[in-house]
């Protein structure tokens, strides 16, 4: 089960949990507070704040420890109804989650397949409305992980409103990779985790919901606890602001020391730079004669997939790449397993992770026996940066 | 909100979270890793097994990103069907908490109050029992650290099986500090946290269920998802084992160092060590004049509350003793707040812990108007540990 050699130098390729700036790790390290302490209450208030800003939010961001999943579960353990109708809009493996999820919790599911590789359509999206005869709620994905198709869920929420449901996205894998504006797009509720472009360990799961949400869990309350937005906001409101349960202090810490770095860069720039660092990867990916996987997406920078070339067995790229290079990027899942390769490029990664990537990438498939020209994916992917005049494009 | 002097060296006394061993706090540091590289299954694989012995069970203990009270709410999700008649045997504030939970999930809840301060009384249950027709599951609490009682739970099982219930454990704050033999004792689920005596950070929860509650859960799906019991088995068992959420990584190396140690220091003298440190605190406190909060336990060895003297304002002693001294102890919660300070001593503490916290107390209680004579706490405390021949009493 070890790596052929575990003394390689690793790099972190995978789309959660990302790799950890060291002013992460050495948060994480702190000795422990009692979470009702001065020096505690501080850090936490401060992160709930700089939440916040992230989302793009006045609400409150609720935290939980738990993983991002647990996120997604409280957004449906408070809205959805046994009952009544739900509408799940997915194009891979977490827009499924939501449906598994709604199922759970008893909803009259009415689910949109846009298909595995496929943007969420918003004329789908209303004719699924439309058919069905509204819904109270719909579910959706900013970023698809499983594919790397990042939907427009600016436009989704404008069709879910035009038919009177709320709008609830899991931004996951896309919060402070890709633009979402919570407010200003008028998304009713945003679920995200602490594992991917917010460069903090996995274990914290956060839900931004608007009052009109928060009304309607109010509004039907039971067969929920841990999760219950209630109990979190009272929590939160406090002066200070406290939690119902134990926080995960640790990972607040480190969040914590993340979420500075983000503003410190600045949430424009941080985006910028994700919006680099997907050209370059798929502009590398092309120069190579491999294929995109989805659709070529300029908005499209959390993921990159690409499909893998006929002849060669799929499985093998991450494995070898890992076990040789020390390099881990991911597989497809579920029904992609083999067929696709993701690498990652949101939270804590510059240029120079993508260089590396495609460096090794190169390697690997020459390996395996593909045609490749050593370099010119790097070469791409350099041109990409040289031009935009961003020599680093890595956080400051 | 600043503490009187911020440099001041700190010593953190509450029940969770615990102070952190530097070994966890260095393995709380280390750079990220996938969760489904070969880096992180061999940890995950060896904290699965580690938490067998710990748990004294064969197991499969179930992991889960939360608080303590997400692993309650599992066993309250998977266990609790609306309607049918669960009796909760409580003793103060984190009992009450199964209550609360037994509700939300429409549960017909009796509910056995034995009183803060006092211990879940076997012939009680037993009474309850036989009064209300029986019950499906009996939930109890191991280590009640709202008042640092500690109950009989090997007693409370066979009282529970003798009317053909279940019986679930909040193990929180007892296990790894107080015995907790769960097959022996034939303990249906027990649940813990991370953060107590297990001396990792807050952020995961467990459960260990037996077959016949799994199979209980089992023959009841839905209404739950993150924390469903059948999803995390499947994951569990594979080979090699998976989580079925991306798994709280960092916290997951920090337990594992935190096992480690447990496991070279041998769960027998960890327990030894913690009856000892309760002893002498509980011998310091009766030196000093004060009187224990509840019964004088030798088995309550968790947490030592102690009964504010008349006259003083019990909310000043913990700030007091944080603000001037850096030591952290916990007033009184809900009802006993400002009547009982708390005094931990589970998880990575030893003698001088207790010697240390002593003397705080002392120097605090003199400058509240409380008549002291410095050192005699601290004496009885030291008298307690030169009596037992171990010198140390802390992990080797």
């Amino acid at each position: 089960m070890a790596p052929a050699n575990p003394y390689i130098k690793q790099y972190l390729m995978t789309a959660g949990p990302t790799p950890l700036p060291p002013e992460v790790e050495s948060a994480m390290a702190q000795p422990m507070l009692y979470h009702r302490a001065p020096a505690f209450i501080e850090v936490y208030a401060r992160v709930l704040e700089r939440l916040r800003s992230v989302f793009c939010t006045s609400n409150d961001v609720l935290v939980f420890a738990s993983s991002g999943t647990g996120a997604m579960e409280s957004a449906v353990a408070n809205l959805v109804r046994p009952g009544e109708r739900c509408v799940v809009a997915s194009c891979g493996k977490f827009g499924e989650r939501w449906a598994e999820l709604c199922r759970a919790y008893g909803a009259e599911l009415v689910h949109y397949d846009a298909g595995w590789g496929n943007k969420v359509d918003p004329v789908e999206l209303d004719a699924t409305l439309a058919r069905s005869g509204g819904a109270t709620v719909v579910f959706t994905t900013l970023s698809e992980t499983s594919t790397g198709v990042v939907n427009d869920v600016r436009a989704l929420a404008e069709v879910a409103h035009a038919h009177g449901a709320l709008i609830c996205v899991d931004a996951v894998s896309g919060l402070g990779a890709v633009p979402c504006e919570q407010d200003a797009w008028g998304i009713d509720v945003v679920v995200s985790g602490s594992q991917k472009a917010l460069m903090a360990p996995p274990g914290l799961g956060f839900a931004s919901a608007n009052e009109r949400a928060l009304e309607r869990a109010q509004a039907a309350p039971g067969r929920r606890f841990y999760f219950d937005w209630s109990a979190t906001v009272a929590g939160q409101r406090k002066d200070p602001p406290d939690s119902p349960f134990t926080p995960a202090v640790s990972l607040l810490l480190g969040l914590d020391a993340a979420l500075g770095l983000i503003e410190a860069e600045g949430l424009d720039r941080v985006l910028e730079r994700h919006r680099l660092l997907g050209r370059a990867t798929r502009s590398a990916v092309r120069a190579l004669g491999l294929e995109l996987f989805g659709p070529d997406d300029d908005g499209a920078n959390v993921v990159t997939a690409l499909r893998v070339p006929a002849g060669i067995d799929g499985s093998r790229i991450p494995k070898l790449m890992r076990d040789k290079y020390g390099i881990t990027i991911a597989g497809g899942q579920g029904k992609l397993k083999g067929k696709i390769a993701r690498i990652a490029h949101c939270g804590y990664f510059g240029a120079f992770d993508i260089v590396t990537t495609i460096a090794g990438l190169e390697m690997t498939l020459l390996e395996l026996g593909y045609e490749v020209e050593l370099g010119s994916g790097v070469a791409a992917a350099q041109r990409v940066f040289v031009e935009a005049g961003v020599p680093a494009a890595q956080p400051a």
